[in-house]
């Protein structure tokens, strides 16, 4: 059975960080607040990139202890995302922090949203959505996840009618979302290990809870989706993210 | 299918910690008596915050070497809980302490509960539970939980009418055990790594074998319950917390 | 259907910990058989409680890697049971541990064994079996198991009948190993993160393997035990105890 | 039923590595330097080996967080396996670095590749195979895998026939990869946690999404492959390491 | 349906180490090697026990990133275990070394060998192979099993005779390995996490690969067999391990 064709956009890093309490509290607030400010050459440099349209990014602070940060960076090449880890890793700041998950994946679009006859580097609104901004929306969701494989529950042994009909339906739920939540999807076969990220962003991190558990009902998730790990956040700039992190510091 | 309606009240932070025992002991007695001290403002902000009804707090000594201490907050919003966690990690007393369990959610009622023509924001008895203080009872026991996905055993497979039998069912056990165990359900799809967590309160825990232990052999949970790690515990005041922190300091 | 009445006695907390080889081994000599002194106190005290009644207590040297030294604690309270926890905390001794793995239940029994009409509380036969001593015996075996819940084999979906008659055929083998292997269970629903605690004491370890593995045979652990980590020991008072911490020391 | 025959090569150690941030950057920009300069060293006694035909060899930087680089050593025996991780141990640049992760495997062909009345030690092209050099391509994509042995999706119950017809299919799709991406396969029955090492290598890192995600929907990978971690990264030469660790270095 | 009939020998321990090696590498040459000399008195007085035939030992240098080294000890009692394992953490060379995984168990073998009317006691073959001395071969693989019980492949729930039908088969696959391949089984049932310990020792590891992959075509294998991880390495004696551990030092 053929694989549907799928468009695939920008390379994705999540890198989900924990503050490293002892160290970061072990330094004078002057200190401290000296490392927040070196970490703003690091952010502009990406939000540049960002409005350059050559990069995406995105910061978030992080709910619970799984992790207390998280950065989206999005990139043309592997060589680029591993170039900017690297650069991360060098700031001051990265040594008050330690990694908690990251994910590796490709930004994906179904194959048929492509226009006949039309080249889709010149497709403006695909190329948008191959490379998207980070939205600017208050909160974030991210989750891997996986089609079962599982007999008698096995996504890949379905002929293309079935699995066209069950992702009708599931994107009828995702459009009764539009607005409230946006939805960018990543593929991860091959890259990281799950099939796929799922990020989703939201002004209200309730419109996340809501939609996916309509979705578990929906028989493509009841039957064929498994979850990884769930974070959540809020969408932080330069600024909020140095306010949490002195609080955090006290 | 039609997922259930559900009514979602303060958002929940359930923060396990574990006490670093060498640092711990390291300090002599007067400074780990200061560092109880210290935590003192922190609790009673908490407890002010409580009293005023825009948040709510308990603190837990939690049995066994999973963890040591369970601090459970609820906020309005997941800003709020990230501040809370910030200024959590800002105290003296966090830095003899490691994350050892986390878990975020929501607290969440059925949707059924909701009276029609109220508006939910003037039913106190609904607003109160969406909204709900932490039981004055000596002990805790937390757990989060799945409903089962998988062949022939799928929850989100049944239609509305099964798991309206199923639910009734589970409700009149817990019913029975009304005045003796409290019950505070919160849902966590897109939040954590479950689907619900369930806190429960009692002022004896052999409640909590007994009522989870009967609800076992009820089909809902015996074909459809996945459950995650449980931690029980002791629900402590700030001397309580500190009498037990100075006998393990010696 | 209803779930089996049972009898509940004492609360139990297993602490598994490994030496801490760098700490321990660069005390000198002396120091070392000092802390070793130091925690007969400890011991003793716990001795002395069971003596009296009102706890039990065992040390054990475990065997391989996943641990070097079980505690076995009893106590008819939860806030007892953390008491102890920070109480062994406290000790020099503790310095030079890590938890390694640790279970909490409560001793429990099946509701048949209480006699009509006799107060349980006044059947002296029944209050040591609810406050049991820890045997004296040379080895232990510990570990924990669930009913599984996977269809078809779902405990808790069969009818009394059928797990009453799988219980018999259960019980006949351990009754075969009277003398031999005396056998603790502990339920712990609620309490931890498997269904109950078997703790199983004898003079020859041998005979461990051998009931376990004619037990494995019999359906109601064919097809519905599932298990947990296994760990075996030999028990130790403060002497034998204190003499393996001194060869280990060197 | 007789297992199918395997050629078996080169003994195969992928080697993940984590940089240790803490002490890469204590060290002073000449010092680390230094260290790059010393790793050159023993970079080209593997190299020269490679050229020698007594060994393979690849180094890469990993995308992610969960390793930052690999190192892949083929030879002909697990001593001299052995011996190279002890000479990379030994190396101040392995200091900078903690494992991440590692497969041990061997060089794999199916038997029917041998030809009749032709030694295979002197069969020029099977000996290239067993004994493959790293490719001279810019990407590397590692997981290991195994065939599922859950009924009713048994590879190992599947008569030779059926695996036969499976086998060709999935080979099909790697061949319309010919050229795209090149494949090693490596067998760690016996070797290492999973069943096959497959390594891919290709100039463009979308072709191991595409050509993993084609192979999902063949029956051989639907029904039957199980699937660890998957790593990707840049194959990177002396000095374009060494330009990524002085990024990181800052 | 009762067990099959086991004969038991002595306890055996695996013990697989890490080396340590910031802690090994900070130490300069001579004392290195000096700590390598201390380790001959260890290892002697094992081999002379081996020699006397109180006891049983190996060590063998590891492959991959999982473990360094491999040391086999076998014992008459657990006790002896347990003291073997304080003496080895007692010398100056444990201090370089972390626990990476092990395995306890006791050497098995079926109950059908005990030949009627022979002491087992007396009966020579027989001892030696219920107290096996290590092998003299080159290479060691270890991992351990379990037999499955998941319906509809549940071992416990086969009739015996089928049981004894898939064993022929299995043994008779073990036997065209004669000569080559040496297997030690040892059990665990109720001393670890798995039911069985299989230690294989050969001059050449590929039959290893050889051996377990055609008995996974084995329907007892096929359908019954759950494997945890494996392990493969190179028998040392204290000159070639410390020709290991100086290469690693550098």
């Amino acid at each position: 059975m053929p694989a549907p064709h799928t468009l695939d956009g920008w390379y994705v890093l999540h890198d989900f960080r924990t503050v490293k309490r002892e160290a970061w509290k072990a330094l004078d607030g002057h200190t401290a607040a000296a490392v927040m400010r070196d970490l703003r050459a690091f952010i502009e440099a990406e939000l540049d990139a960002a409005r350059a349209r050559t990069a995406s990014f995105g910061a978030f602070v992080i709910a619970g202890g799984k992790a207390d940060l998280l950065f989206v960076y999005m990139r043309p090449t592997l060589e680029e995302l591993n170039d900017v880890k690297a650069r991360f890793e060098s700031t001051r700041f990265a040594d008050f922090t330690d990694r908690a998950y990251s994910y590796v994946s490709v930004v994906e679009l179904g194959g048929y949203l492509a226009k006949p006859g039309v080249d889709i580097e010149q497709d403006e609104a695909l190329q948008l959505r191959l490379k998207p901004p980070v939205p600017n929306m208050r909160y974030v969701c991210f989750y891997p996840m996986n089609k079962r494989r599982v007999h008698p529950d096995n996504w890949y042994m379905l002929d293309e009618e079935e699995r066209r009909k069950h992702l009708i339906v599931h994107g009828q739920i995702g459009r009764q979302y539009a607005g409230k939540v946006k939805q960018i999807i990543s593929g991860s076969v091959g890259l990281d290990d799950w099939e796929w990220g799922v990020t989703l962003y939201a002004d209200d991190p309730i419109h996340f809870k809501k939609l996916i558990y309509e979705m578990r009902f929906d028989e493509s998730s009841a039957r064929f989706a498994e979850f990884g790990p769930f974070y959540v956040g809020q969408q932080v700039d330069h600024e909020a993210l140095t306010q949490w992190m002195m609080t955090f510091h006290g």
